[in-house]
């Protein structure tokens, strides 16, 4: 079982890098990001079940934070939060903003909120800033699955530092979760309250290993990668007036493998 | 002619105040606000077709961005721009960053771009920050109406300026917009292009004036706003680590009329 654990942690965990709670961060001052989310959720590489109607496979907006080893947005196998279950369900922001604030003032463990705008289909892109601080180098973030009934896809806890310098660039695959609070099997299932409230696990190809789930594709190894995002550290040069967001690619539908 | 014009920019021009051209800004430094987006478009202020189910009725992410005279986001009676249209008929907001973007670069007409969370029904709020600069005072944001055509609510060049300081709070009512690029008549009106696209009108509850119009209330003067923005000037303990975001009200479901 603590094995199993283990393997699950290092192999099924792709969607953040491990965090050390001790790793201390000496870098000397703030570090500005520009943060590029990709949806890769296409017909052909998803073709089971694509939601082409009423609404159309698209991607809530993104709501992440910057944050120490004292705060948690969601975490795997563990119960998402009443704000993470709101967005996770409708894409509705107000709670989980809320419990991030009060995050902020109770016990000083949130440097900031950010957001970017959703995007309208299944494969675009959006981007906004980010700022972390040494004592909050950690970002999570959580973008909706429209439609779906509570399934989701995010980072928890990357750490942007390393040791006394900033990560330059970072890019992650990203795979679906599950809330945990919703128990429809399919994109457009009817809601359906999960009672009592499940953890938060990601859907494989087989897992729920069920024929009827829209991710179940039993000849697949693993999932492709139904979105990606990448973080790049703004240069000096590119911050403050009237250049708060260079480095846009050209197209929406463009789909980024890597900005290097 | 120009008599008429004129009474249109004061009386009808309500989401947003006058800006003379030649305002000079005096303000010594930066200002943040935050900036509070309160939807009122409920079944009960807007009866007639109000949308219950796919989509309900909901609001877009809101994008917008802070600015000189140089740039204009948008503008009642112009032609909305390429990334305006795609925002205000997909709420696709990758376009009109690019636009945001090059103005930033080109014309050095821009300071900083932001964006809130969509909100999931017609009542509910969003929030987030935004920064204003000496040289680039006013405010322009989007957010497109679910589902429509092509409406949206926003605001176009608010100056938080006035003289040598900056305002204190602006609250500010809006009413729907059409960007002119969709013929649609009705909340769920197919998509159905307008050739030759027409400008940016105000949607009142007598023009258009058809019966099959969803905002066209022949018994009322004039339409109750259907959403509310209220900007608050951050005090300098507000800002920085920690405490980004204090100041958001308590429930999503609880209409602000006044903040102060």
């Amino acid at each position: 079982k603590v094995l199993w654990t283990v393997l699950v942690t290092m192999l099924g965990y792709s969607s953040s890098l491990p965090v050390g709670e001790d790793a201390l961060c000496t870098a000397e001052e703030l570090a500005k990001y520009r943060i590029i989310f990709t949806g890769k959720w296409s017909q052909t590489a998803f073709p089971k079940q694509y939601p082409l109607y009423r609404p159309p496979a698209q991607w809530s907006s993104l709501l992440g934070v910057t944050h120490s080893s004292d705060y948690s947005m969601w975490k795997k196998n563990e119960y998402a939060s009443n704000g993470v279950r709101d967005f996770a369900e409708k894409g509705e922001a107000w709670a989980l903003m809320k419990e991030i604030e009060e995050a902020g003032e109770k016990i000083q463990s949130v440097h900031g909120i950010f957001s970017a705008p959703a995007i309208s289909s299944g494969t675009g892109q959006t981007s906004t800033e980010l700022e972390v601080h040494p004592r909050h180098p950690l970002v999570s973030f959580v973008v909706r699955i429209v439609p779906s009934p509570d399934w989701f896809v995010g980072i928890d806890s990357l750490n942007l530092c390393e040791g006394d310098h900033w990560m330059d660039e970072v890019s992650v695959d990203l795979f679906p979760y599950d809330a945990g609070t919703d128990s429809g099997f399919t994109f457009s299932s009817p809601n359906f309250a999960t009672i009592p409230q499940d953890t938060v696990t990601e859907i494989t190809c087989s897992s729920p290993s069920h024929p009827a789930n829209s991710f179940y594709y039993p000849k697949l190894k693993i999932l492709p990668p139904i979105a990606q995002v990448t973080m790049v550290k703004l240069k000096k040069s590119q911050l403050g007036l009237s250049a708060p967001f260079i480095n846009l690619p050209a197209k929406s539908n463009e789909v980024i493998d890597s900005v290097s």
